[in-house]
């Protein structure tokens, strides 16, 4: 039996990109307005009861303290109560998570859930990564995002007999997928090929089996599932959610073949919804690097432990395969933008449960979308939010 | 009839003050087991279901992303859900309703709240503040903490007779009570003449106007009121919280004779909890200045605007006056560690409602103690809860 008691009835996202030209909070609006346009029988920004946003900004912008509370302004609805949540990488979906507990509560009726990031107005070296990097004075050194992965690559290759072309065939499908996706980041089409002969960052890791820096915003609009019927008559409900925790640091790790928060968040997440991974139809999962979606489809139950690699050079995971995973183009082709990306991968969920995901439209017979993100130094924390268009469970 | 769907059974703290010789995590374990320890009928760890950590220190120690999801390694509890809540100096004020928010929505039953900040590991030049101070290239230039309040001050003065003494009276008698709890970090009494005498910091703010710059941290426990027996017979409940939020810019303020988001949210509590400012016992406010406490203690509906100044000079406010503000030292004497700000204030009206606050300790003959902080460039934010020991309403 799927929780149920929170239904989503808008959502919407902004071109990723090189954003440039546009402030944090222009992002952030054009979020909002994305997404109160598209639910269907209308919505009116003042109707918003309050609002969370995921934020990891305020780190770099002077806006320490200000990077949530100033959002209502920006959008036309000073006043409102809003939160910051920050969790990692997984900060808008958390976000979600947190939202939807509001709504639950009985306090808040119709709840704002905004993610929003600037990754590429500093440069690298002062930018939001290498910061998060900083850390801890030993056990940091020298390590950047592509450190904190590329041993899971060489341990699944070693263990499991993983390849370069399968961890290449991730970057392969997502770039597919984010050429069918007007909001990605990268639009185009790579191979097997490209990926093999981009530049090495971090062995086994090169430079397209990692995702970019991408700025962007995402918005959802959440309702008590008690109204849902004022809003839309095709209603997707927060089915379940899970976040577990774990020590941040490498030299900590109990194994280096699976992330283990992502496995423990995944099940809290399939017990709160009442199913488990043979019932989803279709996920959005966190994919910084190749690697990491073969960990991910593995640690969230699709596949067996060390077929991942596999799963993905034969199609397993591709829009047409048993389990399309990444559909909007993943991290890799659609951007990360910390804060949006959980947010946007909910997006996407919506819309493949609505059966308006256009191009990359999968078949939804079971009626369940899974949306993950772990990260905080890569395996710190992970969040699984699970989606259901099913009425009979609610 | 006030909400009491969450019940506080345990809160604690560390001494506040220049801690230097703990770590952020030390800090964080230390009041938690403190708000262990306080639980009358007994606490294991392990029975806390998820946590939220307030903090603002991911800024500056290069824990972006980790500030918040480290804290259960740090406190031996390993794989929960944990969330970091940021808004601004409110921050642990709106954790703890964010934390009463999921424990009411039935999906975590026993629910931590920690805060926590390290204030004084930087020079002031590299700190928090300064970094919040950043923000707009324009409308920020030469902004400090006292620059965005003396203007509040000199209109005060203007417009209600307000004199630098009855600022002073606040200092005078936040200090006098500070000197009675264990846990302020000034504990030492002072005199008007002491303030007036104090060297000036920005027209007509005082260094013993402003409050220090301290370390800190302090928890408490949250549990669905239906299973509140289980933990004590002396329950606390949530009666109710309000949060507003408005421009952060000062050019762009209604008035420098209020603080607006403060007169919001206490209007939106107040409304939760079913009760007026006259029903509140005691009350700890954000006093980051003499003259915040002044504007609080008005915008909270405690006194006619404009009364504030006679108000704190008479004693009205004082531990035997009509409505004790800041029992606990408030934050001139206590301290303002940002994240655990709030959590504090919370821990103090628990005590009050317990009878617990020894030699500081007042009558509560309604039931009924209020917190309250404001912030985010000083009123971009603010957050109200009210406690309350009465269960007739519940």
């Amino acid at each position: 039996m799927s929780w149920n008691k929170v239904a989503v009835v808008g959502a919407g996202l902004i071109k990723m990109g090189e954003l440039f030209e546009q402030s944090y909070e222009q992002m952030a609006a054009g979020a909002f307005d994305a997404a109160v346009a598209s639910v269907d029988k209308g919505f009116e920004p003042h109707q918003v009861d309050a609002a969370f946003v995921a934020t990891q900004r305020g780190t770099l912008w002077g806006q320490e303290g200000i990077g949530g509370n100033t959002i209502p302004t920006a959008i036309g609805l000073a006043g409102i109560p809003c939160t910051r949540i920050e969790n990692a990488c997984p900060s808008g979906s958390d976000a979600f998570r947190v939202g939807a507990m509001a709504v639950a509560s009985g306090v808040h009726d119709v709840v704002l859930v905004i993610g929003v990031e600037k990754m590429r107005d500093k440069s690298s070296e002062e930018g939001l990564l290498s910061r998060a990097a900083a850390g801890h004075p030993i056990f940091t050194r020298g390590e950047t995002a592509p450190v904190l992965f590329a041993p899971f690559a060489t341990r699944h290759m070693h263990e499991f007999g993983t390849t370069r072309e399968m961890l290449a065939s991730v970057a392969v499908k997502n770039h597919y997928n984010g050429a069918r996706d007007p909001y990605a980041h990268f639009q185009n089409e790579i191979t097997v090929d490209d990926v093999l002969k981009s530049p090495s960052v971090c062995h086994p890791l090169h430079l397209l089996d990692c995702c970019p820096q991408t700025d962007g915003a995402a918005a959802v609009l959440l309702v008590n599932a008690e109204r849902v019927r004022e809003f839309t008559d095709k209603p997707v409900y927060a089915a379940g959610f899970g976040v577990a925790t774990d020590h941040p640091y490498l030299h900590e790790k109990d194994s280096f073949t699976e992330i283990k928060v992502t496995r423990m968040a995944s099940q809290r997440a399939y017990a709160m919804a009442g199913v488990g991974p043979g019932d989803i139809d279709c996920a959005e999962v966190h994919d910084c690097f190749t690697i990491t979606e073969i960990l991910d489809i593995e640690d969230l139950g699709f596949f067996d432990k060390g077929d991942g690699g596999r799963a993905s050079l034969e199609g397993d995971t591709s829009l047409t395969g048993r389990i399309p995973v990444n559909t909007s183009g993943g991290l890799l082709a659609k951007g990360h933008p910390i804060g949006a990306t959980g947010v946007a991968q909910i997006t996407e969920c919506w819309w493949q449960l609505r059966g308006e995901a256009g191009e990359r439209q999968v078949e939804t017979r079971n009626g369940y979308a899974l949306q993950h993100n772990a990260g905080g130094r890569g395996s710190g924390v992970a969040v699984v939010n699970i989606l259901t268009n099913r009425t009979d469970t609610s």
